[in-house]
């Protein structure tokens, strides 16, 4: 008998295994098999960008992105969009599509060289994943695609109710992220007007230099904005 | 004669006058004409999350950044993920989109408070611009909003030749960012193997702590990775 590393296994499912498992994973059957090959190709497997996974990735984050953002959309009708941008940070983090990917067996589909010094510290399934959503969309279109994220991944994955729990708090981010770099941060109370109707206008400081101003009716909320803002200027996940 | 102050002028526009000119603007019979005014309607003119820009330009968002990526998936079959990403952040960029809100004409047929102190340093009429293309997400699906963006946005204002030969460059807009940032960055070779097939492991080094690591068979290959993998976990747009 012969031992077969698992890392040379990887090259050598067959194609005729490739669409049943698929079809099994994806819940239709695939048209073009080679878009599905190259979504499960890693760039350690080859190099060529039309036949690994990068490109198809580059699409299928953006796809799913959108699709994310419509379900959270509908589902909390009375959430501002601070809330649902934060929400899906949640969902589509690299960390959980990872192991998303992970859950729904990519491993043994995917062509992959174990050797490669940098998957060790990459998601390459959460990459994958997006990628075969990127597949999805070219080969069946929008609707298909979504069908296949409520029911493949948000529905048997994704615990909407634990993600609220773990509700982000814009200011304590900004906070954390200023502490983690070593910067000063200061929410200033920059301006204050009217009698009846008041307005606060809240500046966030990151070493002194203002980032971001928002007002609203009260302190709180004005730094909240503020801290929204400075989040997006910033570019802190 | 009464002399009306141009930012009270912007509460004025009849419903009738505002669905005949958003059918120009759009190219189609609004469906849901509340969706369309919603995404005119800033938030300066109405706090009422339901009412005013702010969730449909979240979806909005989300909607571009999809069609954007696969009109460039499609239209680059030979570019890489690093290429076509760059491209679409050149797209999207607030100013740009700002600027093709206001080119299409959306300051006449917005809601906003012009008294208001956020509006002078926020992009509000991109931010419409994307609360547009959600609203006409919901009212007419991904089919008629692709439809949209490509004839009215990519087509009219969007220069793929210009946005080509500004290609940035992964390498230089890192050393950009840890320059304005004072922070000391380094490419450093971290290991080198293969005889034949030579393998370079680069490591970007900032404030001598390590960002990324990435491998290729040239040092300027591994560095330009290294560099992409380094902005995408700094968040550096």
């Amino acid at each position: 008998m012969r031992i077969v590393p698992e890392f040379i296994v990887h090259f050598f499912i067959k194609e005729s295994d490739l669409y049943k498992e698929l079809q099994s994973m994806l819940g239709f059957t695939p048209g073009n098999i080679t878009l599905y090959e190259s979504a499960l190709c890693h760039r350690s497997n080859n190099k060529n960008i039309s036949e690994n996974n990068e490109r198809l990735e580059y699409l299928g984050d953006a796809i799913l992105g959108a699709v994310i953002s419509e379900f959270l959309f509908i589902k909390y009708p009375a959430r501002d969009e601070g809330y649902l941008t934060d929400m899906r940070s949640k969902i589509v983090n690299r960390k959980n599509l990872n192991q998303i990917g992970l859950d729904i067996g990519l491993k043994l589909l995917m062509k992959f060289n174990e050797q490669d010094i940098q998957l060790r510290e990459s998601y390459i399934f959460g990459n994958a994943l997006e990628a075969l959503i990127g597949a999805i969309y070219i080969d069946k279109g929008f609707a298909k695609t979504k069908t296949f994220i409520r029911k493949k991944i948000l529905i048997p994955f994704v615990n909407m109710n634990m993600l609220e729990n773990i509700e982000i708090n814009s200011k304590n981010k900004l906070i954390g992220w200023a502490a983690k770099h070593g910067k000063t941060i200061e929410f200033a109370l920059l301006d204050e007007t009217g009698g009846a109707s008041k307005n606060f206008l809240i500046g966030v400081k990151i070493d002194n230099e203002i980032i971001s101003k928002s007002s609203a009716r009260t302190k709180k909320e004005a730094s909240k904005l503020a801290a929204n803002e400075a989040i997006k200027i910033l570019n802190i996940i």
